[in-house]
């Protein structure tokens, strides 16, 4: 599937894949006969339920989980708004294609493909205080980079990104789209100080009052306030949706990445789980916009999939218990009130 | 290691085994040098100074990791304080003997020794709203039987239960030993009813009426309103700390049975962690008062270790990011500022 314009991506949003209801029923039934008071499993037995609905299977499985990570640079950067060089994005993703990052480990910890996707490294996108990020054709790529990148036949996806200032286009992407400006939406990133918080809040609000003109559609703002990266991870949802993939979505700029989606059509999320939240100080907030809980609370703050491979571990206690734990029936234990 | 008495107890908890300062500072030192933004891997980080911190060890390991899961009966179940009848607790262990249970899913995920350990179940504990639960000395046996448990070269221990009313025996050691009477520690346990609680909640007060004498003492209370599981689990914490081995607490009842050598000694939380948060009403109350903040938060309330089996795998993304990452002079990846 190509997205040629804008609208394509708007008409796959107006008309959704959908779950499997009868595939959830199926779970939601199974996981009652099992040995344990009934919901005693929490999250894990919502999990399990949510893994048949969007794979169309009562028992779901995690054979093959794909983690995707998609690295940009971001004219942005040259107005000081993070602690590392723009030099970084490249040089770790030679640190992902050498298996030294965190997410090399967690990925071969919870048994994933790790692909890597650097996207036009080499051309960021331009500074948004003074034009548009990029050109609707340039989303449009990076849309369709991150389509492509998802196997057809995956499991689970789980989306995250690499990119130095790549939280400044994530705070602005959210305070175009959500409301509220610098104050509300920059955070730290890698570990900006304060004079760097202040820059980044100087240039989200400068980015605001430059591009208000089309603040009120959620794709034109994401080509002119976005960047590769997060256009690739949208990319990524929609194929996802499109193979009926269930989705774990990484920290701040992951979820910022996928806000004009969700402001074009709310059920986009439906196939998405937060894998966590993130110690980034907007996340909690944009996780509570988009009425998603997320899985994990451990103030990870690394971005490149980190929190969302964690979560793919919790996804296979979810599926082990599911798939492994007998029936009342069969061990021979009694019901409640017998 | 025997406790031939509450003083020996006393004496142990009085001069507790340290974790090894060294260790915890060079695991702090390559922490800082991994490719990633100093702390940006939030609670994975820690984890992995604490592992080496008690394990004495620059790079700890989870080789060998035992799960040990302890099973008593209570008399204070014919109060009708529970929604499943006695006999559950002996068919639940039938069911992990056999491998039905979802401790036995999360184990083998977690790459754990399952260790599974019923104590006297055909001989429930007194009714302690009318006598003592036990006497000193099946208290202390008990507590040898944890204790005993514990392979002295675990690398890690995750200590869980099983039994039928025993969140009613855990709220009432809460209730004596930190303040509040049912009404602030009962919750519905396994699932029970409004009638059952309200049961549940009388009961707890008659038993503080009851044994008012004995509240100052807090290895008294543990014996008089305890149980033999939350014994035995207060002796595997033990001697996971005379083996400078790091424990994960599970749920409410396996706090609850910490405690009692919390009261006596607050220290002898420095090598526990709080697995998960349980969704029983008084678990997050009680971390509150014992300082431990949870790893997990997913509504579980099972018991038998799953939450801390589940965490153990938060454990294991920790300690592969320790050992496995790269360093920024290994990769050459450029530092903050530069």
């Amino acid at each position: 599937m190509q997205f040629d314009s804008l609208d394509d991506i708007r008409a796959f949003c107006r008309d959704l894949p959908r779950g499997d209801v009868r595939a959830a029923e199926a779970a939601t039934v199974r996981q009652k006969t099992l040995t344990k008071p009934p919901g005693s499993l929490g999250r894990l037995e919502e999990l399990a339920i949510w893994l048949a609905c969007w794979q169309g299977r009562e028992t779901p499985r995690l054979g093959r989980v794909t983690i995707a990570v998609f690295a940009g640079n971001h004219g942005i950067a040259a107005r000081g708004v993070s602690a590392y060089p723009p030099a970084v994005t490249e040089q770790m993703v030679a640190n992902f294609a050498a298996g030294g990052a965190a997410i090399n480990q967690i990925a071969k910890l919870a048994g994933a493909d790790l692909q890597v996707v650097p996207i036009e490294l080499a051309r960021p996108t331009r500074d948004f205080t003074v034009a548009p990020a990029m050109e609707v054709e340039e989303f449009l790529d990076a849309v369709d980079i991150g389509y492509r990148t998802v196997p057809p036949d995956s499991d689970l996806v789980a989306v995250g990104e690499m990119g130095i200032a790549n939280t400044t286009t994530a705070a602005t992407l959210c305070a175009a789209l959500l409301g509220g400006g610098g104050e509300r939406w920059a955070g730290r990133g890698t570990g900006v100080d304060d004079a760097g918080l202040a820059r980044k809040r100087a240039a989200i609000d400068a980015a605001l009052d430059f591009h208000r003109i089309i603040s009120g559609d959620p794709l034109s703002v994401a080509a002119a306030l976005g960047g590769r990266e997060l256009a690739a991870m949208a990319g990524a949802v929609l194929a996802a949706r499109r193979h009926h993939i269930p989705v774990l979505l990484d920290g701040f700029v992951a979820t910022a990445a996928i806000v004009p989606l969700a402001r074009l059509e709310p059920g986009i999320l439906d196939h998405c789980r937060a894998g966590h939240v993130s110690a980034e100080s907007g996340h909690r907030a944009l996780l509570g916009e988009l009425g998603l809980d997320p899985l994990l609370d451990l103030d990870m703050r690394l971005g490149e999939a980190s929190g969302a491979g964690v979560a793919i571990l919790l996804l296979r206690a979810s599926l082990v218990c599911h798939t492994g734990m007998a029936t009342f029936s069969e061990a021979g234990v009694s019901g409640a009130g017998t």
